[in-house]
């Protein structure tokens, strides 16, 4: 064991050599902006071989390493198998692309490195001016809360639990487990699996989540809805949130939100919008109408990762009565009290609002990047992935050997390669070859679905990078693939 | 309404000009190793200007605005309010104080900008590989699972949620609506107040938080504990689990694991760790016997973003029972389905572990500095901070006009500048005062608690800028504005 002195000597986490850590910086912008600049370029995804496997198998490093040697392996065995959504032909999931001023400024947050949560610091005031432009995006009102969160699941489940509080003050002091009558949350089919998630954690229970059956155009069934609704009354449950999601993960749908908001005022139910996709395209003038309730939800999930495209991770929630969202999570201990000045004084603590204590200064990179972009080309970009998601799918009308799955409302289209003579068994395993093999060669990422047992190539466009050339590389190596594996004896 | 022609014209979020953004770089670099570089020349913590805080109540931003612009505005309002967590001085709360190499990794991995839930990607590897070097460090199983998160208190629910479900293979079902016998979980009245919000949050509700009682050292009394599980027990509740702290937020205790532990095996409860702040000084030798039965629990959250001082945010939950972690959370929706070959390959989706479905690149951070640095290194600032704070009391225990609070037991120091003279509440304002002078004037940033109604000063030293002169300067700090403020007719 070292004496006092020794360890007194040692030095803390600082560059030893500040000059080459500038450089290795210097290093580094120059490598990230060459390979973004031409990442067009590159296939969409590449496979990662087996040494690279290996090499994250060693153990937890015990003496350090130069920094560049650090870097030099970033290069080398990371960077190169990147996941592939900051590409112009990545169309899997919903995942936005990112932009190079939104890793500018994690970088630049990290260097403050705060926990913004509670003290007085710029990074509050930050965060709290952009928790207002979340509201002003979306034209929710002002006097109402939000919190920036890691994503889709953490507001939507956050946004739960202030629904089930809502419902009864005893919540927070007798859990449920005294409730006479059972909690039920309804939403459909298409709904994320994030809410059953989040059903069962707050102790609700899945078998309390009610899906509803959705129409052709895959939205909620109101009528199903009131019906089930009814019925569960007349059992002796209670019904207390009702889910609506704008833009639904597999079509992109929109569910009826005026008959459910009128649903939610006749029973007294609290209504809740998953926008975690679609909530943004409140921002083109083609959809807005159709999301003009979210206005009037008494609370709403959004992404602001996925197509505003800052960089990964960035959620929010909006709860329209404040007072009902704090008084779910504020707890202040002693160590946390606030004073009128110094260090712990300024803005109401964060964690009043969610479940953590500690968060980053995720609300930089939204600052940041809403000032050098403006939310007009925001709006213009959403509309233009909207539109390419029509031009996608007159292309596939237009095709023999192409079906169209899904009405497209958004930015997602689903359809396949489709082939009269293969059983359906056939056409489904054709369809996951061709998802592969555009992935494998690099010709582009889409991902899948399943919708009504058909298996879907699932393109949906979050992406600022896409070109209509883009699709048009989509579609002809689809048709070409489809036609070259049926050959090969499949 | 635009036409389709004029939407596809319009530009991504790509720059307009990359040599421009190259330079905006380069700047940023150079700006942030000064800033870095000269910290501890600056006063620990500045008070906001109005201006500043009016310039924040700006609304969204339309029009986009030139990038250098942005970032300047940045270094005018931003930059020079930061929380203070990374000057030498600051000893608030429990917070890291980040590296350079931190924040250039979350460039990095914000410049690749992957999901790190799903897929076949480099990043989902690192983020495996760094789930087990947290094993490594607590020298938990290697055939345990684990999850990185925002933090502690992201762990500790994940964690208590785990517990939950592990006690029935019912509640992911039917929630925790039809439990006859109500679930309870035991913890100190020391215990960080995230473990109550986590028990309000699934729906075990605060009045079913058993806070039992600590001794002298702020250490849960088992005697205590057991006595209130067998009333428990006889009254027809179900206890299910028992959360042990390792280094209380208030004074650094550590509840007796030991005794806990073999509560926990001989009454079938989960046993969880909160370690959030104290699990990595088993890497101290000085404090390692007490953490040893960190390696039996079944559950152990901790942090990284603290005394590892990964830029935030950064916690970690490891879960004894793999299996048990897993089927808490694992749902496959058709659109997430996993494939054998291509971008939807790979390993097991992270989301089977936790809440989120969203997760940022976070590991690449622990993943660069824990190279960096090696883990050897990190072990000797842990236990150069234990010994600073062990400098820390001597020095209060050697001066007339100071006093001790609590026993040190790993790096926070509880004291009061003192005064026999002065009433009961005369001191506790005095010492709040003492505090907000000592931040106001830049001199050192502790904070406050308060332990049997005595206001303390609260000095938490997780920081690897810190130096002895740094705690001699806070020392003659506090004596020097005690003396001062009680001379002004206080
Ligand atoms: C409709 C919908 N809800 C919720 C989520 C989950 O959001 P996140 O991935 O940000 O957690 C998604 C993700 O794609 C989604 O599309
Ligand atoms: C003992 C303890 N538990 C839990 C937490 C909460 O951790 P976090 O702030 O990372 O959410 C803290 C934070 O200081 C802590 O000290």
């Amino acid at each position: 064991m070292k004496s006092n002195n020794n360890l007194e000597d040692i030095n803390g986490l600082d560059p030893e050599n500040w000059e080459e850590m500038r450089e290795l910086g210097h290093q580094m912008i120059d490598d990230m902006i060459s390979f973004l600049k031409n990442i067009h370029l590159e296939p969409s995804w590449k496979e990662i071989p087996k040494d690279t496997k290996a090499y994250f198998k060693e153990d937890l490093p015990v003496e350090p390493q130069n920094s560049k040697k650090v870097y030099q392996d970033f290069k080398r065995y990371i960077l190169p198998y990147h996941k592939g959504n900051i590409h112009p032909r990545f169309f899997a999931w919903v995942q936005g692309s990112g932009t190079l001023m939104g890793a500018y400024s994690e970088m630049l947050a990290a260097v403050m490195n705060p926990n913004v949560t509670i003290g007085e610091h710029a990074a509050m005031y930050v965060d709290e001016q952009v928790v207002k432009w979340c509201k002003q995006m979306l034209n929710y009102p002002n006097s109402s809360s939000g919190i920036l969160l890691s994503g889709g699941s953490m507001a939507n489940i956050t946004g739960l639990t202030v629904a089930r509080n809502a419902h009864s003050n005893l919540i927070r002091e007798h859990g449920i487990q005294k409730n006479s009558k059972k909690l039920v949350v309804y939403c459909s089919e298409e709904t994320h699996s994030c809410i059953t998630k989040a059903a069962e954690i707050i102790g609700i229970g899945n078998k309390f989540v009610r899906k509803i059956k959705t129409n052709s155009e895959y939205e909620m069934d109101c009528d199903k809805l009131l019906e089930q609704l009814l019925l569960d009354i007349k059992e002796g449950l209670q019904p207390f949130c009702i889910v609506a999601t704008t833009g639904t993960v597999n079509t992109g749908a929109i569910d009826p939100l005026e008959d459910i908001y009128n649903i939610c005022k006749k029973y007294n139910l609290w209504l809740h919008i998953d926008g975690a996709y679609g909530a943004l395209a409140k921002l083109d003038p083609n959809i807005a109408p159709k999301l003009k309730y979210i206005e009037l939800a008494d609370s709403v999930a959004f992404d602001l990762h996925k197509w505003l495209h800052v960089p990964y991770e960035l959620g929010c929630l909006l709860v329209k009565d404040a007072d009902t969202h704090r008084s779910t999570f504020a707890i202040t201990p002693n160590y946390l009290l606030q004073t009128g000045r110094g260090l712990a004084g300024g803005l109401d603590a964060i964690n009043n609002y969610g479940f953590e204590l500690s968060r980053s200064f995720k609300a930089l990179k939204v600052w940041m990047s809403l000032k050098e972009t403006g939310i007009k080309k925001h709006a213009q970009l959403i509309s233009k992935n909207n539109e390419q998601a029509k031009y996608l799918e007159s292309k596939i009308l237009k095709s023999n050997e192409l079906e169209i799955l899904a009405p497209v409302t958004m930015s997602i289209v689903c359809f396949r390669y489709f082939n009269k003579k293969l059983s359906m068994e056939k056409i489904n395993k054709l369809n996951e070859e061709i998802i592969i093999q555009l992935q494998e060669k690099g010709i582009a990422s889409p991902s899948s679905t399943i919708l009504n047992d058909k298996y879907c190539i699932r393109v949906c466009i979050v992406n600022h990078k896409t070109k209509k050339e883009d699709l048009d590389f989509l579609i002809s190596g689809v048709i070409q693939l489809g036609s070259e594996i049926l050959k090969n004896n499949f």
